[in-house]
């Protein structure tokens, strides 16, 4: 018998029907003497038509009025999730954040979670009962309603995970895991059996939108096995789980990750003296806007040329900052490129295996894809390219790296 | 400056340009230097579209989801309207009922409210705020939340107005105040200004459906004077208060009431022994049926015959039983009609002038109106007449005891 936290989405529970399906599904764990949690996102739809309401009361609504809105999303299917779970016969409760204490800090529309207490949830448990939890929501200190923010259904079952010291935390989804790579661009990506956490943070926040970078945090954090599954299929999914040396595949790299969303900005002949870097990124920071990958070179007569990428949406903003800042240190000129992609290798083998960037870069250079950016971590090789080399790139790399062989 | 609850109905909150609607009504309160608490319903509409979802679920789903269900409705709209608040530059906090503490029983879908702990409002008031909080629900003891069932948002205005010792309870409504008699039966009915807790819980039961009964109990219980007003219109409305000697209207009756939900039942040649009446009675109970009027006739040969009324839904089912119950008494013959009405004259001047009885069965007489049960209370007398008079008893009666006259 085992404690299990369950995760479905709003495209999940998006209709009457859908609901039914995800009870079955419930039952079938519970009626294998498994302790089920299970927590839900709104009804797909659900959240964007109150924020339309909201919209036409106040463009600009308080964040806390917001929260006591977009709450109600969650309520609704956690209560239809428990009349279909009784209707097969499932003894089963639902509960708001609040009313099992998901105790947030009091930042309206991205609070973070601080405790919860798993009493009432373990009493039910012991019961017999499922327990189903309205998830993205709590309460801050003073009672008063607190949403995650986007995806934070899914932080809201880590942390429910976590509190309940729950064997594993199944997340589900519309893809059945976590893939070596988009199959959409390679059609013989493969699914991952499992995967570290420190894997699927760098594939994450290279792109891989199956799983939100908190949630996989707070599950590595707190040591919760997280398992990505398929709502409407059958199937293993992908285990993430601390990097265990002996039972880590043997592959050394476990998936390639991209995005689309990347713009390039190059500032050319800036004086080079102690603090540029942060004379060139202060501004840009200032105005919220997120720096990714960051190159400087070294250039001549004193002078040195600054290339960094940011979100393809804020190219509009950054650029506009870079050229009054270029006036100011009296850079020779300003350049911007949105048609990059950024390309990641991910794996936790790297550490142990030599050769992989130059392996990678070489498989590129033999397609002839120029790499206009470079930048490594630990665990991760991202490369700028072209945006229309991203199908062959990602598909040379996938062979080069034997991504699609069983291994 | 003085401390006013104002609750709106799901109509007055009914879409998001009643919402703002609202608001300014509830700025122009608080401009005048009163401290508001709004009560909200949800939105017309809102509750039967979550009836619907649930139905599909399961037809006979768990009431204590029910109102996990349904009490989303209201918090719908305290978001919306302090959200309105706001943009008016009105400084407003909404709340659910479980975070002002309204406390109920666990009678979920009908619970009670058995305590509200006002440190909060209070506190929000004293800041200069507006609060704003949901109707129709509660939680009880352990936390669950529960909705007081249709209506309930009259009660938790009233409620909240007596934890508060609040000035006045203001019942937004979609008319403008409590009437001699439905101005759509006798255009001549005229707004009452005041009338008491007593009288209106008469009005109520005999078919006025301005509010509900509970609501006027509990205000009469706390002694809350309440008002009803117009969402739409400007007025005074109707004062809802004691008794108190000095202050009453001069008029002996206040108003007429009738209810067209009416059906009768007789018995005949039932053996006239102790206990006939509860052999009767008893079975209606037992199958949850409520019975108004009672009257029993002293017959011939130790035998009587014995009539009461039922709610005109209920007609199929008591008659079943009667007949049951005839056989086994051994009565003559059950008789049914449910083409009746009932016609209530109310008014605490009955207290101390007679004759209104008789004045008014003259006036009926008069008009060949043909009595068929008459019942009477400290402060009512009632009768049964064929529904094809309905409008012209109430035209007599209203005029008979000058009620559209300015008195």
């Amino acid at each position: 018998m085992a404690l299990i936290v369950q995760k479905y989405g709003g495209t999940s529970v998006g209709s009457v029907e859908r609901i039914l399906a995800v009870a079955e599904k419930v039952k079938s764990w519970h009626d294998r003497g498994n302790q089920v949690v299970v927590v839900v996102s709104a009804m797909s739809g659900e959240t964007n038509r109150l924020i339309e309401l909201a919209r036409q009361i106040d463009p600009d609504p308080s964040p806390r009025e917001m929260d006591v809105l977009l709450s109600t999303g969650e309520q609704v299917t956690i209560a239809l999730l428990a009349m279909a779970l009784h209707r097969l016969g499932v003894d089963a409760r639902s509960y708001t954040g609040g009313q099992v204490h998901i105790r947030t800090d009091s930042a309206h529309s991205k609070a973070r979670i601080m405790d919860i207490d798993g009493t009432r949830v373990r009493a039910d448990l012991e019961a017999g009962r499922v327990v189903v939890v309205a998830g993205f929501q709590g309460v801050d200190e003073n009672g008063a309603i607190t949403t995650l923010g986007r995806g934070g259904s899914d932080t809201t079952a880590v942390a429910m995970a976590a509190a309940l010291k729950a064997d594993e935390c199944q997340i589900y989804t519309d893809v059945d895991g976590v893939y070596t790579t988009d199959p959409r661009v390679e059609p013989k990506a493969r699914r991952l059996e499992r995967i570290t956490f420190e894997e699927m943070l760098e594939m994450a926040s290279s792109g891989s939108k199956v799983l939100q970078i908190r949630s996989v945090e707070f599950a590595g954090k707190y040591n919760v096995p997280l398992r990505v599954l398929s709502s409407f299929e059958e199937g293993e999914g992908t285990l993430i789980t601390l990097d265990e040396e002996d039972d880590v595949e043997q592959a050394k790299i476990s998936g390639i990750a991209f995005s689309r969303d990347e713009a390039k900005l190059t500032i050319r002949g800036v004086p080079d003296h102690p603090g540029v870097a942060y004379q060139i990124l202060g501004p840009i920071g200032e105005a919220n806007i997120e720096v990714d990958m960051i190159v400087q070179n070294i250039g001549k007569d004193g002078t040195t040329d600054f290339t960094f990428t940011v979100h393809r949406n804020d190219l509009p903003r950054a650029l506009e900052i870079l050229k009054k800042t270029a006036d100011e240190l009296g850079a020779r000129e300003v350049e911007s490129d949105d048609k990059i992609v950024k390309i990641a290798l991910v794996g936790v083998g790297m550490r142990s295996h030599a050769g992989i960037a130059s392996t990678m870069f070489k498989a590129l250079a033999d397609e002839q894809i120029n790499i206009q950016m470079i930048s490594t971590s630990e665990i991760k090789v991202s490369v700028i390219v072209d945006e229309k080399y991203l199908e062959l790139a990602v598909r040379t790399l996938h062979d080069a790296f034997g991504l699609d062989a069983e291994n």
